[in-house]
């Protein structure tokens, strides 16, 4: 028995905004900085799916990747793609865009959609310096 | 005699819509799809500066790098990043933010700041897959 | 008047075998080596296309980049991606295919599908260290 | 007492198939699409290859690179470089090469080369947009 | 409850030279190869930095990743950029410069200066096929 | 009749210092900061060496790789790698070594090397975001 870890990366870009409506708009500039500009700002975000199980004896496939891409491109890709976070995409609606709370409605969006247990990891690089990752703990 | 060329690369993230006012907004749909969402959406821009002449005998340097990511933050960079290309960017007021016109309007934005004749070449990446060149031809 | 280099991005795979039908099976050994191997062997090819021309006044664009992609998956990538370049590519029988070689008829296929003057460059990465680049002289 | 995990990447390329031989013709071309052409199709493998431990006092090593690279070379790279994998590589004789069981098949050909209990990690990028890791549970 | 994983990326270049002081010459050549060339030679490092924990409900932030680029800058790059590890870096005297020991001293730089139980963590790349982890245990 | 132009990548790492003899020592700090560091500093280097030429009709080559990686590995690298270029590279002595001035001395220790007219490109990369190209004039 082996358990491998299947990874398929995609590519999106989209416009958001870090605001805490909670908070005072002196209290956004102070925390977010250029992040909390009013006219927005946007990234090439590049995410990375893991799903992992043991290969299938007849295909060798932990899962079909074009079945894999296909998930993902419904359940985000294509609502998310060229899109402003804060206001197009419904599954972001009253969450704070950062990359963190974005990883983590990723992976609800994935975990049902996809065959029991085997989602194990998003990894969502908002700039080839800063990404995060999200195991579902 | 040598003339060598210098290439600094810089990050900066920004949001833009691509959108001709003088045209309909059913026109605009059709021409730039995705690209027109009115609430916008965004780009990690990867550009990169050439610069060509000869070595100093004294440092070694066609130019200073330094000096040249020091031009590059004031004249670009700093104005550009975390902003919206439409409505924060004084240099793109009036001009339609494809990846073309913009590394245009950067090109005019260094060429005076830089010593005569240096400036060779931008180079403007909006996505690991597509990118622009502009030689001030 | 500003003349923009705009460049686009693909990928496929394929299987290749470098052998001068011409030529003994010792002289292909000898010249070709592991390339040479009767069993094929592959690669990730990244292909970059560059278009020239003015931008639009109307729309930005040198070439729209969706009509760009869907010429160049027509002409090149739908035909040669899991291929095999020497027995499944129509329009690489005949012909030895090295990455020049490669690169030369890419560039063929593609220049009288594009608006007459706008190709420019052709760039075929065979592996991440070895590119060739083939400009129409 | 510290673990540090101290990883190798290498570079091969190679041709494959993906095909059941159990099955018939026509399941093969439904499950398996283009992967499955006859002809072959190939890749630019990518390995990564960790080895875990303490750090020697002597050196500051877990492995020694060079020797990790030596073993790597002998047991893998030599023999998949320029190969086909159903064909040319013994190891994976009657072993469908999925992605999944091939970093499977490299992990048994590695670990009983390395010290006792130092392999835990065998990561395998097909594309720059695809791996597997197979982490030996 | 949800634990994400942040990582920031730095970059910095440094000099150093792999020697064991308390070996002979003849033993440190043998062992060490080039590595050891008295007159040092050096690398482009990019170092990954991973804090874990849940993202605030007020910033949606595990970490500020401008609060943890200037720990990083002020802990290791101001440090170690354009310096000597050998002779420059007062945290690595008496510590033979392997990946692996400047990876678990850059650990030590940093686990205090983070809130307790925020470093989970380093990964040291000395070019781009080598590369260490180091996770604190 | 078709140009190609081939580019074959390769990497080495070495340390160096800026500093310009016939000035103070006042004068080099100030002109060159961290990069005159007395005790050195160090890059991971990529060489890109492009040579031009029409394919050989029975090879499909402009110039056999494995040749030319045999002389960028005699004429460079074997000189250059884990190596002081201002203390251990002869081709390199009483030369300031820029990335600028490196380059050029690059070119001139490949153009006899090769056929003659062939090399057209040296691109030098000192770091991911910094690099110069020497083109022979």
């Amino acid at each position: 028995m082996s358990i491998v870890h299947v990874t398929r990366r995609a590519h999106f870009n989209a416009a958001h905004r870090l605001h805490n409506p909670e908070q005072s708009d002196e209290w956004n500039r102070a925390v977010f900085g250029k992040c909390n500009n009013p006219n927005w700002h946007g990234h090439n975000y590049e995410l990375e799916v893991t799903v992992s199980g043991e290969p299938s004896p007849e295909t060798g496939y932990v899962i079909d990747l074009a079945e894999l891409k296909t998930i993902m491109n419904r359940q985000v890709i294509d609502i998310c793609d060229h899109a402003n976070l804060n206001l197009d995409v419904p599954f972001m609606q009253g969450i704070l865009p950062s990359t963190e709370n974005f990883a983590v409605a990723i992976w609800h969006r994935l975990v049902d959609a996809l065959p029991s247990g085997k989602l194990t990891s998003i990894r969502l690089f908002e700039t080839p310096r800063n990404y995060v990752e999200y195991r579902g703990e």
